[in-house]
């Protein structure tokens, strides 16, 4: 990796538009002082939109390219695309090491194809995740993965999971330790599947790797800040966090009714404005965007397709967190030592 | 089933004791008029709470017992009090024929268990399902199954539990033609495990059967009204409804948080006290109360340990309504309906 840490941003995707893709990428780099970048995508567009961000512009190359990937192409239509795209040749750069890190608010299922054919998985590693950053009342976000990139997985994949998102927890939430717990339908030893009681088995055993493993923890408890990460396979995973954004979703606008549903509390709800806007605040999106695929030889962020700029900085602030800390070499190091902890624990694959 | 119908109610399982459970019988009793009930647990204490309530007193029988199934014991332990206990009684009750459901607020396992050995699966089911009503924004509630009883589920569970999820939902609901989807990680048809879209095939065959199969339904969805009845395996459901427990908590955690933020909008607060009321109101559990054991040979209904007495009132009129409309027998039509349409897609257990 250069000294001067470089991240390929597909300007084209997001549902928002290169507007507003420059201008998170624009407000990440206040943060990120020392980074530099290279924007895929209709060069007239990007330059317009860097006339509002000369610090951006400054730091910045363009490369033109007319092909797109569209919100609706299937991951084998979006393969075809891997050469010309806007996304395929963020990605090509990270592989082509003129980047560390590809964002990119794209289509997800493309984006993880491309980044599976052309990054591969890093040495040790039998699959990637798909891992994001969920609010809770305790005083960090907490990592969850994986979100949906695998609908099956052995406790080896778990395994691997867990170190990667622990890993992630080190890097992007500061923690020295982070706890990590596998997701399960109860808290007692005999829960679960085979595959969740293997992992659990030989986490426990892994005592000399950066984190500490608690046991297993129930979908009620994912937002009490009891873990910083949450382990399990992509169909629990995707289930656990669209549940989540579901229901929080299904709460506000049973409140929204209720506060509509009288003259009294019309009043009432116009008074306390500014409490509502703390609780958007909290569940806003934007505020934890910024999804990884982990265990691919280079970083790969995903951006919410919806996210404002806010949303869109943060997801390149997270990109820069897992480039500058090397993610990819700090898992490397942790499955060596859980590799010559607990070689009789992991079941073959 | 005799002409009057009869409940056996576990007095002694729940966390508020007998006088909670015997005013929740005796509420439900107000909407059934012609129920009868058999009492199992400590006598003296069931007749100082029959004292406030005549209706109820006059419509039932106590059958005295010291022994109660404790919330902490296992399944193992709790199996060997299947006998002498309140919760085994009642069970037992159902079995012989003396009443035609039992309804218990005490531990879920041991309940699980109980019924399973004495009870045993009814034929053309390969396994029982635990499944419960949830709040929706439509008109009526979602039934959902399974929540937890089986760990991992084939093809084949899944269909039986679409149609015991279907004959739940006209039965309680009075929904003529249910519309039932699998719950899945995406709305294609190639998403999920093979397990779900073998399921899928044979319900898309399924047209003679009283329920509408509508496809895949995420997470997101699940109090969208978009479904009367949602089937997983009872992983991914423990998980979902778990996670829309918690996440609903969390919501409104954050809600009281910003309200008391500060004076303003504690001011605020106090005026939309009733639309806070309407909120509470619709998300209380006590409102959507009784879990109900599908697929075995007679009625088992799990009330919330936790519940008032509308709880328990909601969990014996489920009871009530499965028993009046004999949804063992119902079950069984359409398990006949659809092993003569769908055989070859049906896979081999």
């Amino acid at each position: 990796m250069s000294k001067q840490p470089r991240i390929a941003i597909d300007a084209m995707g997001g549902d928002e538009g290169v507007r507003v893709m420059m201008a998170g990428v624009a407000l990440a780099r206040r943060r990120h002082e020392g980074l530099r970048f290279t924007l895929f995508g209709d060069e007239s567009r990007i330059k317009v939109a860097l006339d509002n961000h000369p610090n951006l512009r400054a730091a910045s190359e363009v490369v033109h390219t007319d092909q797109v990937v569209e919100a609706t192409d299937k991951p084998s239509v979006a393969l075809r695309k891997s050469k010309n795209s806007s996304m395929g040749l963020a990605i090509q750069a990270v592989k082509a090491g003129d980047a560390g890190a590809a964002v990119s608010a794209g289509n997800t299922g493309a984006l993880m194809s491309m980044a599976k054919v052309a990054l591969r998985t890093m040495p040790g590693i039998d699959r990637p995740a798909l891992a994001a950053l969920l609010p809770t009342l305790g005083s960090n976000d907490v990592v969850m993965l994986d979100l949906g990139a695998n609908t099956e997985c052995d406790a080896r994949n778990l395994v691997q999971f867990a170190v990667m998102g622990g890993a992630y927890a080190r890097t992007v939430l500061d923690l020295a330790r982070p706890r990590v717990r596998l997701l399960n339908i109860g808290t007692e030893d005999l829960k679960g599947t085979d595959e969740i009681r293997d992992a659990a088995a030989t986490l426990r055993g892994a005592i000399a790797l950066p984190m500490d493993f608690e046991g297993f923890i129930e979908g009620d408890k994912l937002a009490s800040g009891d873990a910083d990460v949450i382990v399990c396979d992509g169909f629990a995973g995707n289930v656990a966090l669209k549940t989540a954004e579901g229901t929080a979703r299904f709460v506000t606008d049973l409140l929204r009714r209720a506060f509509t549903s009288s003259i009294r509390s019309k009043i009432g709800f116009l008074i306390s404005k500014p409490a509502m806007h703390l609780l958007r605040h909290h569940l806003d999106p934007n505020n934890h965007n910024g999804a990884v695929f982990l265990g691919l030889n280079g970083v790969v962020v995903k951006s919410h397709g919806g996210a404002d700029e806010k949303g869109v900085a943060n997801a390149v602030h997270v990109a820069a967190r897992l480039l500058e800390e090397d993610i990819t070499r700090r898992i490397a190091e942790d499955l060596a030592n859980i590799g010559a902890l607990a070689p009789v624990e992991m079941p073959a694959k």
